[in-house]
């Protein structure tokens, strides 16, 4: 594997291996490739908890890491993207993450350069580690993915999360409903729940963040009319079966996507899910460097 | 102690202590932990000395340090400082330093964050670890606090540094006494003294920096007029008694608070100080991280 | 050498030996200062090559580097470059490389400072490690210097590459000429070859980075018209003499200073230099650090 840039790039079998791996790392074992390995991160857009997990899984490996400041590069100037990663190749930098607005990005990059790539977000497009780091925290709590029943709720048109995870968890065996506001689903076949229907018999509620300042101020909602209709409630925690679990992705809209004292309720799994992504980030990144494919 | 939010943390003899290890460190003395340890320095505010200070004194023992963009986080989004620091520490950073606008803005953070958060400034209150590089300049002059007569002068209202330290320099021995344009008095009870009636008679001049942008263009006041009125002139400089000192937190306004070719005259300790924010700070990230409160 | 500057801080045997320290490194030789070392890199202007070349650089010979953010430090609130490298200098930082919008901005720094100071690019002044990059690249290319014809075409006066590299190539025994739109011209003296009428005879087309923004827009040339008269077209390319090669800053305007699809052609060194610029960096940091001059 060269690159990690959607979950179509992983077979169930690599999925289940990454698993494996990240969950060896949870329990204390480390990994560092032989040799010194230059890695850069190329966040274009906001992010506290990818860009820092992904520093932190680099540098838990033994990756060195050369900072990169968007914000103050030669894109600034006009450069491509194309020519700012060969830049990078070029001066010895061997992983580039990368997180860009435009959607599928990668294509003009993945079989032109000499480095390897992971995707850290395309616009409204994948999300691939943040999809793995969630099938981590789902395998730790009920061993397999065989016959559990995971919604998913929220913003499935703009989410990066609902996208990749809807494939890898029907792979592994698990059924995905999901639920929100008409307006935000994703085509006409995805049936769309109520979530008072479904809230006492699904194993996993995973939460979607809404993207409050662009949607909410478009419709004719309200916040709190949000968080009564569609958002996790107090009542509606209280009415979930046992042994199920809360996740988000984050940053939450606390007391809309979910209510404010639910974040860190027993149920919660939303900072789990934060020291998993440093897990299966060192997974991905061992995967890649012991690769042939470069 | 688990965090360093103010200088009413410590009792006078956590100062002294915290002096000494700073002073064996100035010295040549080394420390690291056994384990490795992550750090990260969130600055909300545009910060050289302090900023670059906690870098060095974090690297000269041994933490590893990840960087955090505060202009380019998730707090854009609207993400709360409490979720901010709860997902460093899920991601497993152990040592939180910060410096926020809003005062006492550790308040929310400090009972409910299982990391050691070290204040790095907030808005017009606290800033420990500039009190304490103080002391240890003053320390390492005189040896002791014991009868030093120390004046601060400026901008009593807005600074951190004057509540900090008059405080701590009375516990351990030293007369404080004050001079500064009326309107930026600390309250009715502090008498105010004229600079030329101590300044014949003081061990330790401390200048405050003014927030020259807001505060000068406010008043009836010049630059040149504040000089001449409350600033350390190249005649008053020659009027100190032998032995005493200048200090400043800097950045310095040349030639407001103090002439430009006073900066670096042999009476000056200014960059001294920067010198010793190291050694404190190296100092106090060492007794968090050998305390069993975590 | 205690700083590198401009290239005139270098004698000829210097720069030679600069080259051949920078070959042994490009063909896999290492060295580290026997203490550590910490550096910092000042960028006042966006940057993504010079920046992560320099970053790279300091890692490869074992320095360490305390980031320096110029768009969130206290020259926004007024300090002086030379407060701020004086403040560096206190907290123990003993190389900083800097770029600065401001032309021979070093002047004021040069004689007051105890670190070693590397010139990254001042406005439309020097910027010597591109300088010997070039070098590099030809003299890895051809051997010697001596009797070889180098064009350097486009923006003459805005480019700090030209003037450095025009006294540095005729000392080594090259011979420089010009081309380009007789606006951006150095001086009367120097002659304005045509582009055809050269192109057959060179050794080493230097293109040179066409500040798009600013010039073109305020000329009555278009960008089509640039690239017809005087960029290197494909057309002129198949012209050009057996082993003769393409050169250029970068970041390239693609389809302007060069034909897109001669950026990576055999011809072509574009991304070779950008490789070499971490190999002459890290000979110009080992020469500072094996100086006694501080």
């Amino acid at each position: 594997m060269k690159h990690l840039l959607t979950m179509n790039d992983l077979t169930t079998n690599e999925i289940l291996e990454i698993l494996h791996t990240a969950d060896s790392f949870a329990k204390g074992d480390s990994w560092s490739p032989e040799q010194k390995v230059y890695a850069t991160n190329l966040f274009f857009e906001p992010s506290t908890r990818t860009k820092t997990s992904f520093e932190m899984a680099e540098r838990r490996i033994g990756l060195d890491v050369i900072p990169f400041e968007t914000g103050y590069c030669s894109t600034t100037k006009g450069e491509s993207l194309y020519d700012t990663v060969r830049t990078l190749e070029s001066i010895g930098i061997s992983v580039a993450v990368i997180r860009h607005e435009q959607e599928a990005y990668y294509n003009e990059l993945k079989d032109k350069v000499n480095l390897h790539l992971v995707n850290g977000g395309d616009g409204c497009g994948q999300h691939p580690t943040q999809c793995l780091l969630d099938l981590l925290t789902i395998q730790q709590e009920f061993g397999s993915f065989e016959g559990l029943k995971v919604a998913i709720i929220g913003d499935l048109n703009h989410s990066r999360v609902a996208k990749s995870n809807l494939k890898a968890l029907n792979a592994l065996g698990a059924e995905v409903i999901f639920s929100g506001p008409d307006e935000w689903f994703l085509n006409e076949e995805t049936y769309n729940y109520k979530i008072d229907e479904i809230i006492e018999s699904v194993d996993v509620i995973m939460l979607l963040r809404i993207q409050y300042e662009r949607h909410l101020s478009l419709s004719a909602i309200t916040a709190e009319q949000y968080h009564q209709q569609y958002g996790l409630t107090i009542e509606r925690e209280n009415r979930m079966k046992k042994g199920s679990i809360i996740m988000h992705p984050a940053p939450v809209n606390r007391q809309i996507e979910i209510a404010d004292s639910l974040v860190e309720c027993e149920r919660s799994r939303i900072f789990k899910q934060m020291e998993n992504g440093v897990y299966v980030r060192m997974a991905v990144l061992r995967k890649l460097l012991e690769s042939q494919e470069v």
